[in-house]
């Protein structure tokens, strides 16, 4: 790597000739200096927040012939560090550019700039009758940081990913020209797939400047159920006779009673049940209620058949958002309940959940320290939490290392993947390299190499 | 590139030492020398037919340590030359690894060599209920030829294309190394997606020996709609209406008479119906008749409002097999009817196909060529075949020139691409340097160097 410049009176002059908003110095705010995880701090040396893709490119044309580093940045809500100036530099806040461009209902796409929110897109659509399935927790996120983690969220089940939806991709390179991958085509052989090498990539190879992103047509129905279980075993247990049953549930999603409760505390308001020590979380939808009721129907009885407690149906938006919104919550109800907590966003075979969730649940004991955990049953991402409640720093970083080598050498022993949505950053670099192995790794460096010789587009992240 | 090394006595001894099958000199059936398109012949220097990934992997770390070609080829079913060794050398005869691994019930999942032919894989799974969507045209294809395309077929419009199906990859690298990407997990965001790069790459980043592909609950229900309309135009302008309905047909093919006419002869027996001069054909499929009705009542309310003479509808598997067989015979009919032909595979966005159909029309009279097409009017992919029938050769490639230029020039005025599904080869080449221009070569290149440093995979296709 080219050692990098440490910008001067006369960059951050020079910037502000390329760029509408350049922000030095104290007037950085300190959110800049971490992402939702918080952890170290790193102050970047100059905040830019364009406002077209003709700035995005001068500025990346400047930062690469300068020797700059440039961290891309959209909400900052990412859990891995991913949006974090490492080394300084520029950050390049894409936040301004936040327009929605283009609903199309010929092709069923809209098209958006990175900085819109995921929110936003719901109230933009649903007048057309129309739908973007991806559904991450985090609603508050832009859909360029979506993108650079390929998020996944809670309809993966049925729907898939943000990969799926992203139709096209305008990106600016390290040294500033502006590319167009992919187009409104619904396939495409012509060539590599550098469009889905850019999605996941965590703003390392290109900077999103615009997307084509591919819509459905909205369902009209949703029925959720929520399935208290004595145990969680036996709830989690449960969801590959679902799969098997070729049902196909939008959500499959767990619960333990801890979770709820934070979440009932963090919410202040009650949740609709909590009688039970574990819950599955179930959404069909479909064009009608005729379409999925033989789904759900058939769910509730295989429940029932592995010593659910209960079903409760859920057939109305006020109560499918009571029960969902506490889902929502849960990963701020967690944080407010301890001083400071790290993640594991594994993702692992569907059949295998309740083996790996069993076995995080038995390193509470083992190392003395509180995790908790929820996740997608559906689709085998599990997000693992663990808390750091009043454990001094040092033996705070002690077990939390020992924990997270014990869980993501589970998760490879099980044929998993790091990470199912939140992508690497720099925190979950080491258990990339174990995972993917030397091979892979020297492989990626040199897809790297291909798009940013320089190495100026967010360095340390990823490997 | 380094220069290739010609294979002499000591290669082939030491190639037979490494594989179950190495076929030489006059034993060499011409079949290896050209793909399904026919055109020019290149006989390669040995056919190599491995049995295991090991000795894939022995015969190519042999061929980069002596700078030998190797072209990877599945059934040769492909229409771009993809599967011609340009350079002689090694053609690497993939259709032995032919066995289908595992079929998991649980993760939904089957894994297959890459010599399995697509028409196994139904009969393989519908036991299980089971579904692989992806539908090209071409049954006896194997499906490694399958994923080097990226293959579409019918019912991309509701289920997508191969690259959707592919949930991991076992590749043989240029020099040896064998690698696995992906897993039997429904999210990823771990590192950089090279799954979904080699996929579409036609051979020339490495060789795949293993897939594991996702499948989906088997649809229970399928009607279809043959739908004749007085024009080609008619016809065609409908399908942007049906998308906009919001309902989701599983396929949406056009097909003229004249085709119809060709694949009656072809295949010796009437179609259902030849009364008008041109046909919509459309799929619903879902868990039920039910499920569907509403959705195929509408389409077909949509096609009589915008002029259908009819809607023939089927919901039998035999009538099904009736119209959709005729439906497969459409290549071959054309090619029978001609002495030979080449194809234009672009895709447009979908609201242009009627505009591109009318375009390629007029070419006939412009040029003095015969032209004929049909294609996936539901997802923009269109195959226009251009046919020599009594041109002398010069005229022929004239001819072919001025009316592939043509096709290109528009379908990028529409924001096309030019391949839809069958890829790039070495005959579409000038046509994806124009179309993805300088920048987005380059990129390629340099990540073909990062796979492949000697250059000694399938050299001289894609660009």
């Amino acid at each position: 790597m080219t050692p990098f410049t440490q910008l001067d009176a006369a960059h951050i002059g020079a910037l502000k000739q390329l760029a509408s908003e350049v922000i030095t110095g104290n007037a950085i705010h300190e959110d800049y200096f971490h992402d939702e995880l918080a952890g170290k701090k790193y102050p970047p040396e100059a905040v830019v927040r364009p406002r077209s893709t003709a700035e995005v490119s001068a500025v990346l044309k400047y930062a690469n012939d300068h020797n700059i580093p440039v961290t891309p940045r959209g909400q900052g809500t990412g859990l891995v560090g991913g949006s974090v100036s490492l080394y300084g530099g520029i950050m390049l806040d894409m936040t301004a550019m936040n327009r929605i461009l283009e609903i199309d209902r010929e092709n069923l796409t809209m098209t958006v700039e990175p900085g819109v929110l995921l929110m936003e897109i719901p109230p933009a659509i649903q007048g057309y009758g129309l739908f973007y399935p991806p559904d991450p927790g985090e609603k508050s996120a832009s859909i360029g940081g979506n993108i650079s983690t390929n998020a996944g969220g809670m309809r993966a089940v049925k729907y898939g990913v943000t990969s799926d939806y992203v139709r096209a991709l305008e990106v600016v390179l390290a040294d500033g020209r502006v590319m167009e991958l992919g187009g409104k085509v619904a396939k495409n052989s012509s060539g590599y797939n550098l469009l889905q090498l850019i999605v996941g990539s965590e703003g390392t190879l290109a900077v999103v400047t615009k997307a084509i992103l591919k819509l459905i047509p909205l369902p009209q129905k949703s029925v959720s159920l929520l399935v208290p279980f004595p145990t969680l075993a036996q709830a989690i247990g449960t969801v590959p006779e679902i799969i098997k049953s070729r049902s196909v549930p939008t959500a499959v999603e767990f619960m333990e009673k801890a979770v709820i409760l934070a979440a009932e505390e963090f919410l202040g308001r009650p949740y609709p049940d909590k009688s039970a020590d574990a819950y599955l979380l179930l959404t069909f939808d479909g064009a009608s209620l005729g379409e999925i009721e033989k789904a759900y129907d058939e769910a509730a009885q295989i429940c029932l058949a592995h010593g659910a407690v209960d079903v409760l149906i859920s057939n109305s938006p006020e109560r499918n958002e009571a029960i969902w919104k506490a889902r929502g919550a849960f990963l701020e109800a967690i944080k407010s309940s301890t001083t400071e907590m790290d993640e594991c966003d594994v993702v692992v075979p569907r059949p295998l959940i309740a083996e790996f969730i069993t076995f995080s649940a038995s390193l509470e004991a083992k190392f003395g320290i509180r995790i908790r955990s929820f996740g997608h049953a559906g689709d085998g991402n599990l997000h693992i939490y663990i808390l750091r409640d009043d454990l001094p720093e040092a033996e705070w970083h002690d077990k939390l290392e020992q924990v997270f080598a014990a869980l993501y050498g589970k998760a490879a022993e099980m044929g998993g993947q790091v990470s199912g949505e939140h992508g690497i950053g720099y925190v979950k670099r080491p258990y990339l390299a174990d995972s993917r192995g030397k091979d892979q790794l020297e492989l990626m460096a040199a897809v790297k190499h291909a798009f940013d010789p320089k190495g100026i587009l967010n360095p340390g992240k990823v490997f």
